[in-house]
Protein backbone atom coordinates (compact mmCIF):
# COMPACT_ATOMS: atom_id res chain seq x y z
CA UNK A 1 0.00 0.00 0.00
CA UNK A 2 1.31 3.05 -1.16
CA UNK A 3 -1.50 5.61 -0.17
CA UNK A 4 0.68 8.56 -1.09
CA UNK A 5 -0.02 8.17 -4.46
CA UNK A 6 -3.62 7.70 -4.19
CA UNK A 7 -5.22 10.10 -6.49
CA UNK A 8 -7.40 12.23 -4.46
CA UNK A 9 -10.68 11.76 -6.48
CA UNK A 10 -10.25 8.06 -5.35
CA UNK A 11 -10.13 8.85 -1.55
CA UNK A 12 -13.23 11.14 -2.64
CA UNK A 13 -14.81 7.90 -3.37
CA UNK A 14 -14.05 5.68 -0.24
CA UNK A 15 -16.18 7.04 2.28
CA UNK A 16 -18.89 5.87 -0.19
CA UNK A 17 -18.06 2.44 -0.68
CA UNK A 18 -17.55 2.19 3.20
CA UNK A 19 -20.99 3.86 3.90
CA UNK A 20 -22.62 1.28 1.44
CA UNK A 21 -20.94 -1.89 3.09
CA UNK A 22 -21.81 -0.67 6.10
CA UNK A 23 -25.09 -0.64 5.25
CA UNK A 24 -25.13 -4.06 3.82
CA UNK A 25 -23.70 -5.66 6.43
CA UNK A 26 -26.74 -4.48 8.62
CA UNK A 27 -29.02 -6.37 6.61
CA UNK A 28 -26.20 -9.91 7.78
CA UNK A 29 -24.88 -9.86 4.38
CA UNK A 30 -21.26 -11.14 4.60
CA UNK A 31 -20.32 -10.77 0.90
CA UNK A 32 -20.65 -8.33 -1.94
CA UNK A 33 -19.19 -8.34 -5.37
CA UNK A 34 -17.82 -4.90 -7.42
CA UNK A 35 -21.09 -5.29 -9.60
CA UNK A 36 -23.74 -5.52 -6.79
CA UNK A 37 -21.81 -3.23 -5.17
CA UNK A 38 -22.00 -0.60 -8.10
CA UNK A 39 -25.38 -0.62 -8.53
CA UNK A 40 -25.91 0.74 -4.99
CA UNK A 41 -23.59 3.84 -5.41
CA UNK A 42 -23.81 4.45 -9.10
CA UNK A 43 -20.13 3.42 -10.09
CA UNK A 44 -18.78 1.55 -12.40
CA UNK A 45 -17.48 -2.31 -11.63
CA UNK A 46 -14.69 -1.50 -13.43
CA UNK A 47 -14.34 1.75 -11.33
CA UNK A 48 -14.73 -0.04 -7.77
CA UNK A 49 -12.37 -2.61 -8.45
CA UNK A 50 -9.55 0.07 -9.63
CA UNK A 51 -9.90 1.87 -6.84
CA UNK A 52 -9.83 -1.05 -4.14
CA UNK A 53 -7.39 -2.31 -5.74
CA UNK A 54 -4.82 0.95 -5.17
CA UNK A 55 -5.12 -0.54 -1.53
CA UNK A 56 -4.17 -4.23 -2.00
CA UNK A 57 -5.43 -7.49 -2.95
CA UNK A 58 -8.83 -7.75 -0.78
CA UNK A 59 -11.26 -9.67 -3.48
CA UNK A 60 -10.94 -12.93 -4.94
CA UNK A 61 -11.59 -14.05 -8.75
CA UNK A 62 -15.13 -15.38 -8.43
CA UNK A 63 -15.83 -14.65 -4.94
CA UNK A 64 -16.06 -11.59 -4.55
CA UNK A 65 -15.51 -9.11 -1.52
CA UNK A 66 -16.07 -10.06 2.28
CA UNK A 67 -18.11 -7.13 3.57
CA UNK A 68 -16.52 -7.31 7.02
CA UNK A 69 -13.09 -7.95 5.77
CA UNK A 70 -13.42 -4.38 3.31
CA UNK A 71 -15.19 -2.84 6.27
CA UNK A 72 -12.63 -3.06 8.49
CA UNK A 73 -9.67 -1.97 5.54
CA UNK A 74 -11.82 0.83 4.86
CA UNK A 75 -12.05 2.23 8.32
CA UNK A 76 -8.21 1.87 8.43
CA UNK A 77 -7.48 3.35 5.49
CA UNK A 78 -9.68 6.43 6.09
CA UNK A 79 -8.44 6.29 9.46
CA UNK A 80 -12.11 5.76 10.87
CA UNK A 81 -11.15 3.17 12.85
CA UNK A 82 -10.76 5.29 15.78
CA UNK A 83 -13.18 8.18 17.32
CA UNK A 84 -12.27 11.59 16.27
CA UNK A 85 -14.01 14.50 18.68
CA UNK A 86 -15.52 17.19 16.67
CA UNK A 87 -16.75 20.65 17.38
CA UNK A 88 -19.68 22.50 15.76
CA UNK A 89 -19.14 25.98 15.30
CA UNK A 90 -22.28 28.37 15.15
CA UNK A 91 -25.40 27.38 16.27
CA UNK A 92 -27.70 28.16 13.78
CA UNK A 93 -30.11 26.12 11.84
CA UNK A 94 -27.43 23.65 10.37
CA UNK A 95 -25.41 23.65 13.62
CA UNK A 96 -29.16 22.14 15.39
CA UNK A 97 -28.89 19.80 12.64
CA UNK A 98 -25.73 18.60 13.19
CA UNK A 99 -26.18 18.61 17.19
CA UNK A 100 -28.69 16.70 16.73
CA UNK A 101 -27.38 14.02 14.02
CA UNK A 102 -27.23 10.53 14.71
CA UNK A 103 -25.35 9.44 12.00
CA UNK A 104 -21.46 10.15 13.24
CA UNK A 105 -21.86 7.29 16.09
CA UNK A 106 -20.08 4.08 14.40
CA UNK A 107 -18.85 6.50 11.62
CA UNK A 108 -15.60 7.61 13.58
CA UNK A 109 -16.90 10.66 14.68
CA UNK A 110 -18.28 12.18 17.73
CA UNK A 111 -19.46 15.42 19.10
CA UNK A 112 -17.29 17.00 21.65
CA UNK A 113 -18.88 20.55 22.07
CA UNK A 114 -20.68 23.56 20.26
CA UNK A 115 -19.79 26.87 20.15
CA UNK A 116 -21.58 30.25 19.46
CA UNK A 117 -21.09 33.93 19.54
CA UNK A 118 -24.53 35.04 20.68
CA UNK A 119 -24.86 35.88 24.08
CA UNK A 120 -28.69 34.58 23.91
CA UNK A 121 -27.30 31.05 22.63
CA UNK A 122 -24.29 30.46 25.18
CA UNK A 123 -25.50 28.13 28.16
CA UNK A 124 -28.03 27.15 25.68
CA UNK A 125 -29.14 22.96 25.72
CA UNK A 126 -29.07 21.34 22.30
CA UNK A 127 -29.45 17.86 22.04
CA UNK A 128 -26.90 16.86 24.59
CA UNK A 129 -25.15 19.76 24.29
CA UNK A 130 -24.60 23.45 26.54
CA UNK A 131 -23.56 26.18 23.98
CA UNK A 132 -20.00 27.59 24.77
CA UNK A 133 -19.31 31.09 24.46
CA UNK A 134 -17.02 30.91 20.72
CA UNK A 135 -14.56 33.67 22.96
CA UNK A 136 -13.25 30.20 24.63
CA UNK A 137 -13.31 28.54 21.43
CA UNK A 138 -9.39 28.16 20.71
CA UNK A 139 -8.62 27.77 24.36
CA UNK A 140 -11.22 24.81 24.66
CA UNK A 141 -10.64 22.97 21.24
CA UNK A 142 -6.64 23.32 22.10
CA UNK A 143 -7.38 21.82 26.04
CA UNK A 144 -8.68 19.32 24.37
CA UNK A 145 -6.07 18.48 21.17
CA UNK A 146 -9.48 18.46 19.14
CA UNK A 147 -8.56 18.29 15.34
CA UNK A 148 -11.99 18.13 13.81
CA UNK A 149 -14.33 21.36 13.04
CA UNK A 150 -17.34 21.56 11.54
CA UNK A 151 -18.08 25.15 10.35
CA UNK A 152 -22.05 26.70 10.32
CA UNK A 153 -21.60 30.28 11.03
CA UNK A 154 -22.52 32.84 8.11
CA UNK A 155 -20.38 33.76 5.17
CA UNK A 156 -19.03 36.99 6.65
CA UNK A 157 -17.96 35.25 9.89
CA UNK A 158 -16.32 32.40 8.39
CA UNK A 159 -12.94 33.41 8.13
CA UNK A 160 -12.44 35.03 11.47
CA UNK A 161 -13.60 31.69 12.82
CA UNK A 162 -11.63 30.04 10.93
CA UNK A 163 -8.23 31.20 11.39
CA UNK A 164 -9.32 31.10 15.13
CA UNK A 165 -9.47 27.03 14.55
CA UNK A 166 -6.57 26.61 12.86
CA UNK A 167 -4.47 28.61 15.31
CA UNK A 168 -6.46 26.38 17.72
CA UNK A 169 -4.53 23.33 16.33
CA UNK A 170 -7.52 22.22 13.64
CA UNK A 171 -6.46 20.40 10.91
CA UNK A 172 -10.18 19.60 9.18
CA UNK A 173 -12.93 21.92 8.66
CA UNK A 174 -16.28 20.83 7.24
CA UNK A 175 -17.33 24.31 6.10
CA UNK A 176 -20.89 24.95 5.37
CA UNK A 177 -20.54 28.28 4.95
CA UNK A 178 -20.89 29.64 0.78
CA UNK A 179 -17.20 31.20 0.80
CA UNK A 180 -13.75 29.50 -0.02
CA UNK A 181 -11.62 29.75 3.16
CA UNK A 182 -8.02 30.20 3.14
CA UNK A 183 -6.25 27.95 5.69
CA UNK A 184 -2.29 26.94 6.08
CA UNK A 185 -1.61 24.09 3.36
CA UNK A 186 -1.83 21.65 6.41
CA UNK A 187 -5.13 22.39 7.20
CA UNK A 188 -7.75 20.57 5.19
CA UNK A 189 -11.02 21.71 4.26
CA UNK A 190 -14.75 20.20 2.34
CA UNK A 191 -17.48 22.56 1.22
CA UNK A 192 -21.12 21.66 2.03
CA UNK A 193 -22.85 24.24 0.28
CA UNK A 194 -26.24 22.97 -0.85
CA UNK A 195 -26.45 25.56 -4.51
CA UNK A 196 -22.80 24.13 -5.70
CA UNK A 197 -24.35 20.96 -6.11
CA UNK A 198 -27.50 22.00 -7.43
CA UNK A 199 -25.75 23.70 -9.77
CA UNK A 200 -23.76 20.29 -10.87
CA UNK A 201 -27.15 19.53 -11.61
CA UNK A 202 -28.58 21.89 -13.67
CA UNK A 203 -26.50 21.66 -16.20
CA UNK A 204 -27.03 17.76 -17.02
CA UNK A 205 -31.04 19.37 -17.27
CA UNK B 1 -18.34 24.73 -27.43
CA UNK B 2 -18.71 20.63 -27.04
CA UNK B 3 -20.47 20.59 -23.54
CA UNK B 4 -21.05 16.31 -24.64
CA UNK B 5 -17.61 15.50 -23.72
CA UNK B 6 -16.87 18.17 -20.81
CA UNK B 7 -15.96 15.45 -17.84
CA UNK B 8 -18.06 15.42 -14.72
CA UNK B 9 -14.91 16.45 -13.10
CA UNK B 10 -14.94 19.75 -14.43
CA UNK B 11 -18.55 20.53 -14.32
CA UNK B 12 -18.44 19.84 -10.60
CA UNK B 13 -15.41 22.83 -10.54
CA UNK B 14 -17.46 25.61 -12.10
CA UNK B 15 -19.74 26.15 -9.30
CA UNK B 16 -17.04 26.90 -7.50
CA UNK B 17 -15.46 29.34 -9.79
CA UNK B 18 -18.96 30.79 -9.94
CA UNK B 19 -19.50 31.31 -6.42
CA UNK B 20 -16.17 32.72 -6.22
CA UNK B 21 -16.50 35.44 -8.95
CA UNK B 22 -20.09 36.26 -7.76
CA UNK B 23 -18.32 37.28 -4.27
CA UNK B 24 -15.30 39.09 -5.89
CA UNK B 25 -17.70 40.88 -7.57
CA UNK B 26 -20.15 42.28 -4.86
CA UNK B 27 -16.84 43.89 -4.07
CA UNK B 28 -17.46 45.75 -6.87
CA UNK B 29 -13.89 44.01 -8.86
CA UNK B 30 -14.37 44.07 -12.51
CA UNK B 31 -11.32 41.91 -13.75
CA UNK B 32 -9.19 38.54 -12.06
CA UNK B 33 -6.48 36.09 -13.38
CA UNK B 34 -5.96 32.29 -12.83
CA UNK B 35 -3.86 32.79 -10.40
CA UNK B 36 -5.81 34.87 -8.11
CA UNK B 37 -9.11 32.98 -8.56
CA UNK B 38 -7.03 29.57 -7.80
CA UNK B 39 -5.44 31.44 -4.30
CA UNK B 40 -9.04 32.32 -3.56
CA UNK B 41 -10.68 28.94 -4.56
CA UNK B 42 -7.20 26.81 -3.47
CA UNK B 43 -6.99 24.89 -7.33
CA UNK B 44 -4.30 26.10 -9.19
CA UNK B 45 -4.30 28.53 -12.31
CA UNK B 46 -3.25 25.86 -14.91
CA UNK B 47 -6.14 24.07 -13.88
CA UNK B 48 -8.57 26.89 -13.91
CA UNK B 49 -7.15 28.08 -17.18
CA UNK B 50 -7.63 24.78 -18.34
CA UNK B 51 -11.38 23.83 -17.12
CA UNK B 52 -12.45 27.46 -18.28
CA UNK B 53 -10.98 26.81 -21.87
CA UNK B 54 -12.96 23.90 -22.72
CA UNK B 55 -15.58 25.99 -22.63
CA UNK B 56 -13.83 28.57 -25.44
CA UNK B 57 -11.97 31.50 -25.17
CA UNK B 58 -12.68 33.82 -22.19
CA UNK B 59 -9.75 35.92 -20.92
CA UNK B 60 -7.06 37.21 -23.11
CA UNK B 61 -3.25 36.92 -22.80
CA UNK B 62 -2.00 39.08 -19.94
CA UNK B 63 -5.61 40.86 -19.25
CA UNK B 64 -6.74 38.49 -17.37
CA UNK B 65 -10.66 37.27 -17.12
CA UNK B 66 -13.51 39.99 -16.99
CA UNK B 67 -15.57 38.70 -14.19
CA UNK B 68 -19.09 39.91 -15.16
CA UNK B 69 -18.58 37.91 -18.89
CA UNK B 70 -17.05 34.80 -17.32
CA UNK B 71 -20.03 35.06 -14.36
CA UNK B 72 -22.49 35.41 -17.22
CA UNK B 73 -21.17 32.68 -19.44
CA UNK B 74 -20.54 30.26 -16.21
CA UNK B 75 -24.39 30.69 -15.17
CA UNK B 76 -25.33 30.00 -18.54
CA UNK B 77 -23.14 27.60 -18.71
CA UNK B 78 -24.66 25.68 -15.49
CA UNK B 79 -28.61 26.81 -16.49
CA UNK B 80 -28.81 29.39 -13.81
CA UNK B 81 -28.97 32.28 -15.75
CA UNK B 82 -32.72 31.45 -15.15
CA UNK B 83 -34.58 30.64 -11.78
CA UNK B 84 -35.03 26.38 -10.54
CA UNK B 85 -38.02 25.87 -8.86
CA UNK B 86 -37.35 23.68 -5.75
CA UNK B 87 -38.93 21.11 -3.23
CA UNK B 88 -37.65 20.31 0.41
CA UNK B 89 -39.27 16.89 1.25
CA UNK B 90 -38.49 16.69 5.55
CA UNK B 91 -39.11 18.94 7.17
CA UNK B 92 -36.57 18.30 10.45
CA UNK B 93 -33.98 20.10 10.86
CA UNK B 94 -32.00 20.26 7.30
CA UNK B 95 -35.35 20.75 5.82
CA UNK B 96 -35.76 23.84 8.55
CA UNK B 97 -31.95 25.14 7.89
CA UNK B 98 -32.70 25.03 4.12
CA UNK B 99 -35.85 27.10 4.36
CA UNK B 100 -34.50 29.88 6.01
CA UNK B 101 -31.35 29.34 3.83
CA UNK B 102 -31.11 32.51 2.46
CA UNK B 103 -28.17 31.61 -0.28
CA UNK B 104 -30.37 30.36 -3.04
CA UNK B 105 -31.06 33.44 -4.75
CA UNK B 106 -29.38 34.95 -7.19
CA UNK B 107 -27.77 31.63 -7.61
CA UNK B 108 -30.40 29.91 -9.95
CA UNK B 109 -32.69 28.69 -7.05
CA UNK B 110 -35.91 29.35 -5.50
CA UNK B 111 -37.77 26.97 -2.94
CA UNK B 112 -41.53 26.79 -3.92
CA UNK B 113 -42.74 23.87 -1.75
CA UNK B 114 -41.75 21.95 1.54
CA UNK B 115 -43.73 18.84 2.23
CA UNK B 116 -43.64 16.26 5.15
CA UNK B 117 -45.71 13.66 6.33
CA UNK B 118 -46.08 13.77 10.14
CA UNK B 119 -49.03 15.09 11.14
CA UNK B 120 -47.93 17.42 13.30
CA UNK B 121 -45.69 19.31 10.75
CA UNK B 122 -47.99 19.77 8.16
CA UNK B 123 -49.80 23.02 8.00
CA UNK B 124 -47.25 24.39 10.07
CA UNK B 125 -45.25 27.43 9.34
CA UNK B 126 -41.61 27.46 8.45
CA UNK B 127 -39.87 30.43 7.60
CA UNK B 128 -41.87 31.76 4.34
CA UNK B 129 -43.49 28.22 3.95
CA UNK B 130 -46.63 26.28 5.33
CA UNK B 131 -45.51 22.91 5.04
CA UNK B 132 -47.20 20.48 2.61
CA UNK B 133 -48.62 17.21 3.25
CA UNK B 134 -46.70 14.62 1.67
CA UNK B 135 -49.62 12.69 0.53
CA UNK B 136 -49.98 15.38 -2.54
CA UNK B 137 -46.46 15.59 -2.94
CA UNK B 138 -46.43 14.35 -6.37
CA UNK B 139 -49.79 15.63 -7.50
CA UNK B 140 -48.12 19.06 -6.36
CA UNK B 141 -44.87 18.72 -8.11
CA UNK B 142 -46.57 17.61 -11.58
CA UNK B 143 -48.78 20.17 -11.67
CA UNK B 144 -45.94 23.02 -10.84
CA UNK B 145 -43.45 21.19 -13.21
CA UNK B 146 -40.88 21.25 -10.63
CA UNK B 147 -37.50 19.38 -11.85
CA UNK B 148 -35.22 19.98 -8.41
CA UNK B 149 -35.81 18.56 -5.22
CA UNK B 150 -34.01 18.75 -1.47
CA UNK B 151 -34.32 15.28 0.35
CA UNK B 152 -34.22 15.74 3.76
CA UNK B 153 -36.20 12.57 5.40
CA UNK B 154 -34.61 9.94 6.83
CA UNK B 155 -32.50 7.57 5.67
CA UNK B 156 -35.10 4.78 6.09
CA UNK B 157 -37.91 6.40 3.90
CA UNK B 158 -35.64 8.32 1.47
CA UNK B 159 -35.73 5.75 -1.36
CA UNK B 160 -39.68 5.80 -0.85
CA UNK B 161 -39.87 9.42 -1.05
CA UNK B 162 -37.30 9.10 -4.28
CA UNK B 163 -39.08 6.69 -6.03
CA UNK B 164 -42.10 9.37 -5.66
CA UNK B 165 -40.01 12.38 -6.89
CA UNK B 166 -39.03 10.76 -9.36
CA UNK B 167 -42.68 10.03 -10.93
CA UNK B 168 -43.54 13.67 -10.11
CA UNK B 169 -41.13 14.56 -12.93
CA UNK B 170 -38.14 15.32 -10.74
CA UNK B 171 -34.96 15.08 -12.56
CA UNK B 172 -32.67 16.49 -10.11
CA UNK B 173 -32.08 15.36 -6.04
CA UNK B 174 -30.23 16.68 -3.39
CA UNK B 175 -29.88 14.01 -1.42
CA UNK B 176 -29.08 14.49 2.39
CA UNK B 177 -30.51 11.41 4.04
CA UNK B 178 -27.07 9.04 4.28
CA UNK B 179 -27.77 6.34 1.76
CA UNK B 180 -27.28 5.89 -1.93
CA UNK B 181 -30.61 6.01 -4.09
CA UNK B 182 -31.51 4.19 -6.97
CA UNK B 183 -32.93 6.38 -9.57
CA UNK B 184 -33.18 6.47 -13.93
CA UNK B 185 -30.60 6.97 -15.37
CA UNK B 186 -32.00 10.62 -16.93
CA UNK B 187 -32.31 11.74 -12.98
CA UNK B 188 -29.26 13.05 -11.40
CA UNK B 189 -28.54 12.60 -7.51
CA UNK B 190 -26.16 14.88 -5.60
CA UNK B 191 -25.09 13.72 -1.95
CA UNK B 192 -24.84 15.80 1.17
CA UNK B 193 -23.37 13.61 4.10
CA UNK B 194 -21.50 15.20 6.62
CA UNK B 195 -19.63 12.06 7.21
CA UNK B 196 -18.04 11.23 4.09
CA UNK B 197 -17.13 14.30 4.04
CA UNK B 198 -15.42 14.17 7.04
CA UNK B 199 -14.05 10.71 6.24
CA UNK B 200 -12.59 12.45 2.95
CA UNK B 201 -9.99 14.37 5.24
CA UNK B 202 -9.69 12.19 7.84
CA UNK B 203 -7.32 10.10 5.62
CA UNK B 204 -5.02 12.38 5.32
CA UNK B 205 -4.94 13.93 9.06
Amino acid sequence: MNSEKIPDIIIGRLPIYLRALQRISEKGIQTTSSQELGEIVGISAAQIRKDISQFGEFGKQGTGYSIPYLIEKLRDILKVDRVWEVVIVGMGDIGHALAHYNGFANRGFHVNMTFDNDPRKVGQKVGDFQVIDAASMTEKIKGHKIKVAMLCVPATSAQEAADQLVKAGVKAILNYAPISLNVPEDVHVQYIDPVTHLQRMTYYL
